[in-house]
């Protein structure tokens, strides 16, 4: 099992420099999850060969266009290639209001239904619990209501010795009982074999965390602390901090101070300015405090496979 | 004077092929007017070259996304450009309620003032009079409220010989009155130069028609009579009549029939299904009826100069 990061589009609000807006495909386990939509997201997603058919949640994180204008077309193709499978979105709270007007005026009932789940601004709170992973929702501090997103594997069983099993005779509910930790008994109740003998530990549980827009708002950390993988908004270079806090945005510098206090294994920086042609200052500025930082260019892929 | 137009995007619903989404830019006289906006169209207009200041008047034809899904992108990086100049934004009802509902969510105050002119769904009405020129709405029939507009040039001005001109003297006033087709009089009324000697026949005045999605309609043709360029959808070749008629869009040879009956001069050909990957039959179909056709290209440019 392992992470994957696919970057769509990182830059802010203006198109520039071949850069495209805001856009991610993120893989953990079987599932597939868009994470922002900004215009022009599916035609990047045909580029880069992702089948919309595997999306089966799209997470926004707020409501200017360059994170959500792509969606309403993005579902309308969804619809026109068929899809049935259910869809969750979830977002800000008007995102539902703003697709449900469009397809009014469209006259468009969708072959398919989409669980809306709306998320409240300015706190932190698991905003989507599944069998093997948690979303939760981190509060950024943008001009308008803003969630960044941490997605979390829940811990593993333990993995059963193949080398020792063929030796045993163990039936299905004993293997069971060994993934989750406990001995194999006999009759009477004692131990039969010791689980650390026949098992070993779970595989790791990753974790990612996607901070979109904000001002630097470092008492987050508490809620990213040590995720495998961090993207983290970085607008502009240290020399703009000033622009930075008036819209609400966070330098390089910040976003690798956060990275490096917040004890994360790497930093993904971007949404970046058009004012910036080549990002090797937004680089060089996140090296200097957090080595481990890397530019979401776009069709870049990031794994974590191991710790 | 001239007519110009520019395809920016000519397929239908689907991306494919690289054909994008509808979207025109045609020029007429001095004015830049965009004819519908499917997503990404704002990247198209960077690709081609179009400055987004030029543009004053957008005309949008009906609330399917293929049509309109790039409109607010467009507008909101106007904004971010620092537009000052009111935008004229013609289209069918309930395009004023999604963009206001967009730019409210997204907490912004436009920099410009966008002045909305709905059109009434199901007549033919003038729908923007302009000093040296008029907009007529165009009723398609189609599965929402669809219109096609028709751009047409008032009669011009005679035009005064300046072989002749140099040897006479005459006032502001009496060369106005000149090109209105007035003679040159004498204090005492008599006529001292005759119009026809010192003027010569106005230019003539052109007309662009853009027909939009719509089943084929045959009793359109007395609006688009004579027009010196028609775009007209074509989404299928003749063997998907049916499939044209159920979903209301017309084959090549319907267009083609369309502006033949209607004495056009030219027929631009557009809104291609995604099934045709080469546009050949489209084409060939077309001219078999009416041989002045040509396919919507996209960065192809059109150009009525002259009868």
């Amino acid at each position: 099992m392992s992470l994957e990061l696919l970057i769509l589009g990182s830059n802010s609000a203006a198109f520039a420099h071949r850069r495209h807006h805001t856009a991610q495909l993120f893989k953990l386990q079987d599932q597939h999850f868009l994470i922002d939509c900004g215009e022009g997201t599916q035609l990047l997603m045909k580029k880069h060969k992702v089948r919309l058919s595997r999306i089966d949640h799209i997470f926004i994180s707020h409501m200017h266009g360059d994170h959500y204008f792509g969606l309403i077309g993005l579902l309308s193709t969804m619809h026109l290639f068929g899809r049935q499978k259910e869809l969750i979105l979830v977002g800000p709270p008007g995102l539902k209001e703003i697709i449900q007007l469009q397809l009014r005026y469209s006259e468009t009932a969708l072959n398919f239904h989409i669980r809306f789940i709306e998320f409240t601004p300015h706190v932190s709170e698991v905003i989507y619990d599944h069998l093997k992973y948690t979303v939760t929702t981190i509060p950024m501090n943008h001009r308008v209501p803003c969630s960044g997103y941490l997605f979390k594997e829940k811990p593993k069983k333990r993995r059963i010795n193949r080398k020792l099993l063929p030796d045993m005779e163990l039936s299905h509910l004993q293997i069971a009982r060994l993934k989750e930790g406990e001995d194999v008994l006999n009759e009477n109740g004692t131990v039969k074999y010791e689980n650390k003998v026949l098992t070993l530990d779970p595989n790791p549980s990753f974790s990612y965390a996607y901070c979109s827009d904000s001002k630097y708002k470092p008492e987050l950390r508490e809620i990213v602390e040590g995720v495998d993988l961090l993207y983290h908004e970085s607008t502009f270079a240290n020399d703009m901090k000033d622009r930075a806090e008036q819209t609400y945005h966070t330098t390089a510098e910040q976003a690798a101070t956060f990275a490096k206090e917040a004890k994360v294994g790497k930093l993904i920086l971007g949404h970046f300015s058009a004012r910036y042609k080549e990002l090797d200052i937004i680089l060089e500025e996140a090296r200097d405090v957090f080595s481990n930082s890397e530019l979401a260019i776009e069709g870049t892929k990031f794994f974590v496979d191991g710790k």
